[in-house]
């Protein structure tokens, strides 16, 4: 009964690890014997409904709560998050107003903003949306954003056009699964360091300048009516911690994801975009790193590359039999270019078939008419004009295939250079979880084929989707979850990447395909070998 | 050693107490090898300097601090202040420069508001200052007030009106004592309940109706921005809280000052205004009563009443040989009116000598020629037209003692009626402290023969001055001190004064001078009675 009780008016259990919660609290209405004023009434309903944890009430909603207790005849419903030492009440609404609160996860990407809604009360995913940061605009990459941060107006631009664009995407979700903005009561912000602090209107100016210092490392909780996110104005925006200038929010959601720390087992966490990002780790120990890996493998560079999309080529498959080339593209669309995946795929192949050599160079016997020069360059043709969405061939040049093995000479150095650091070996890895989209769509045996990844068994890898927004979630959802993600923050100790003549030795060894030490990648049989 | 360093950089000994202080964090600049973020390595150096406390940093004026740290150079001296969780940061000032901090106590009279500059490194008084309360333009008394509020903007303009006075003269203490308002950085406001509700803009509109609820007790520690207190943008202002409408700070500050909670013998507070509050207690238990005493002790009532100012008569002495009445007037001017004190010496006076009798009425042939009728009604001439300040006589007449005895009458009810409810004899009462100016000039053993308070021993009677600026002041610049505050708001229980027959019968019995029962005032003793 008094379990019951409990359940319609205090913190349910399934609420008990929630730090955004909707409440009723149980009140006297006023009376000679029960003066108490009306602020510090309704706080002790709430203490009691939150079982017994202290509560504040922000002044300026204080100076509200008079009025509208009588309103609502001292029956109500209170929204609250919790942050290190109390609650703090968000909103109040009338008892009986149906209708549940949500929140909402963002993963600030340099590209793509994809944001998820979720019930704050059962914890289900409402919907998602994705959009193009439209800081694009004003800046392709994160250097040229930092730059234009330095203008007049430059930082309060880049704030306002990202918060604009989130503010119009909240409003559409809301209206779209029927709520209003004011049942939006809570929001988690992941993204690298630099996204992070424009969305906090933090000045990044040191970011990229020696010795490459944050304006902070660990913002506490803001509320929305403070950053100017259309949240119901007093909701707690939690900004995922970073590390330091290179290791991001970003990362510490996905690890946050992964369970890694949660394991005896050793794992690591690699993040691929214009830099790689990489960490070691169990539950006792947890080390990063970040080097520059090259936008190859974002579809930055090879001229067909793009992002994925419809008509982009996301797999390669060459038949050992016939030496065709066969291309999946998504949607089925005529292709129209080439993402990661894909082309990790292709250079696999081409490199399995024997059209390119060691060193990635086109064997020119093997490639047949498939290649063409053009203006004193290789270029292999992928999809005839005819095939092509675009009504142009498709091709792959040399000076593709060769900023692709740069890439992942770097992403594999920074494996070897970390794991030796550190003095693990990588057969001792368990599991290898490759975070980003671009990790759910990548082929591991074919990444392992040119030499990206160690040569692990396949299961080994496990792509994992959107890892910063999936940590977001976890962080939005569940207190626990969310200290998790600061004891994270502060285990997670920065590797500094040594780029001396042993690093560079090894870059220079790891640029051949797979390797220069083929025992390394046992598994890697090109069609000669066993044809 | 050690105890020097931190003498400079930290928290000092004597500023162990202090919860507004001023620290010199030790920061490293930074460096590859320390990266951590601005804000993160400046709460690096406060903790440290707070021997490890917690600090948090609001979030506008985080935005500031990587330029701040900058331009001192890393070499810098913060002010912080504690709240019942964490420190908070105030400001940021470059180090080496010179000058203390500041603090402000205000009482916020109906009538008169006081402040009171503090130096808060000392503890030192600096300086001190008051003036008329503004808004008594728009409402001489609480109701008025109260009633406008609820008026379009009404609330508004008695907030602004009185803020933007207390801000000017800040300013003034400021100029006068040659430092910056950016050095004012605390701030700790007493009175009564109406009032601070006026000074934070809430509305007291439910303060005056049944069952009388203040819209908030306790108020947390608000940021002098918030409330347009021309402070230090972020400086914490501490509202002394109150135990319902009735039982305002003021009353909270006055209990603190008096330190009747620190002893193990039983004392009383009084504060008498148009309300006459009631403290009694110790150390283990502490009872709070209010009622109407009415206005005529404030100089409300008496045709020639008036508040304390030059040319006042604030003491009168008969001389039983001569039966001559000599007066004294406040910085020796020529009389223009009589306060409080004198008010109630002359009545004393008036009886000792036989002119009035134990009902208050005036003996006419005691009186002879000083006693002349105006419109029926008896007027007794205490100054002549030719030595008057005002050019008039200054008279005293029957209504206006009538209306001294019913206000006394209350008094000495109130006081019977609390030690009775509580169980304790007046006689147990070891120190009767009488709070606010008033207390400081009347004669105790006038007020004893007149009846207003018990017969005891005058030593047991201690004037304590402005005990609502004083126990503010002590709430600013003690942590101690402030957490008192809240412990004497939570322990002192509001009895509801029974206004039933027994009261009415001790009320009347009250109305005579001392009393019906002299045997209560053994030590009041006519003229006639003694020569």
């Amino acid at each position: 009964m008094e379990e019951r009780e409990r359940e319609k008016t205090g913190i349910r259990d399934m609420e008990k690890d929630r730090w955004i919660v909707k409440v009723s609290p149980e009140m006297a209405a006023p009376s000679l014997k029960d003066n108490r004023g009306d602020v510090d009434r309704l706080l002790g309903g709430l203490r009691k409904a939150l079982d017994g944890g202290e509560v504040s009430i922000d002044f300026g909603l204080a100076k509200r709560i008079p009025s509208t207790l009588r309103e609502y005849g001292y029956e109500l419903q209170a929204v609250l998050y919790k942050d290190t030492y109390s609650w703090h009440l968000v909103e109040l609404f009338p008892s009986g107003l149906e209708g549940s609160i949500y929140g909402l996860a963002a993963d600030l990407g340099t590209s793509t903003v994809v944001i998820r809604l979720l019930d704050l009360t059962t914890g289900a995913t409402k919907d998602e949306s994705s959009f193009l940061n439209p800081q694009v605009e004003v800046g392709q990459d994160i250097l040229a954003r930092i730059h234009f941060a330095a203008e007049k107006e430059g930082l309060a631009r880049l704030k306002r056009c990202l918060i604009d664009r989130l503010n119009e995407e909240m409003a559409q979700l809301a209206q779209r699964n029927n709520f209003g903005t004011a049942s939006l009561v809570g929001m988690c912000v992941s993204g690298n360091t630099t996204m992070t602090h424009l969305f906090l209107g933090l000045d990044p100016f040191w970011i990229c300048r020696e010795p490459y210092i944050p304006a902070i490392n660990r913002p506490d909780l803001i509320k929305a009516a403070e950053l100017g996110v259309a949240l119901n104005p007093e909701s707690p925006v939690m900004v995922i911690p970073n590390v330091g200038s290179y290791l991001g929010g970003d990362l510490i959601s996905g690890i946050l994801a992964s369970g890694m720390t949660h394991q005896d087992e050793i794992s690591i966490l690699m993040d691929v975009g214009t830099n790689a990002e990489v960490v070691l780790g169990n539950r006792e120990w947890l080390m990063g790193c970040a080097g520059a890996a090259g936008p190859a493998l974002e579809g930055g560079v090879a001229r067909m590359g793009m992002m994925a999309g419809p008509g982009v080529i996301d797999q390669v498959i060459a038949d050992p039999e016939t030496g065709e080339f066969r291309i999946r593209t998504i949607e089925n669309k005529s292709p129209v270019g080439i993402c990661g995946s894909g082309l990790i795929d292709l250079v696999a192949q081409l490199f399995l078939a024997g059209m390119i050599d060691l060193r990635g160079k086109y064997v020119e016997s093997k490639c047949g008419r498939r290649l063409k020069e053009v203006d004193g360059v290789n270029h292999f043709v992928l999809v005839s004009s005819q095939d092509s969405g675009t009504g142009q061939e498709l091709t792959l040049s040399q000076p593709d295939i060769d900023a692709l093995i740069r890439s992942k000479a770097a992403m594999y150095t920074i494996l070897t250079t970390i794991t030796r650091m550190v003095n693990v070996s990588i057969k001792e890895i368990r599991n290898f979880y490759i975070a980003g989209t671009f990790g759910s769509y990548i082929d591991a045996q074919s990444a392992i084929t040119i030499g990206m990844i160690p040569d692990l068994a396949p299961e080994t890898y496990k792509p994992l989707g959107n890892t910063s927004l999936n940590g977001a979630s976890m962080a939005l959802l569940s207190a626990k979850a969310k200290e998790e993600i600061y004891e994270i923050r502060d285990r997670l100790t920065y590797i500094e990447l040594n780029v001396n003549q042993e690093f560079m030795n090894l870059f220079s060894a790891a640029k051949f395909i797979p390797h220069t030490d083929n025992a390394l990648f046992p598994s890697v049989r090109p069609w000669s070998s066993t044809g």
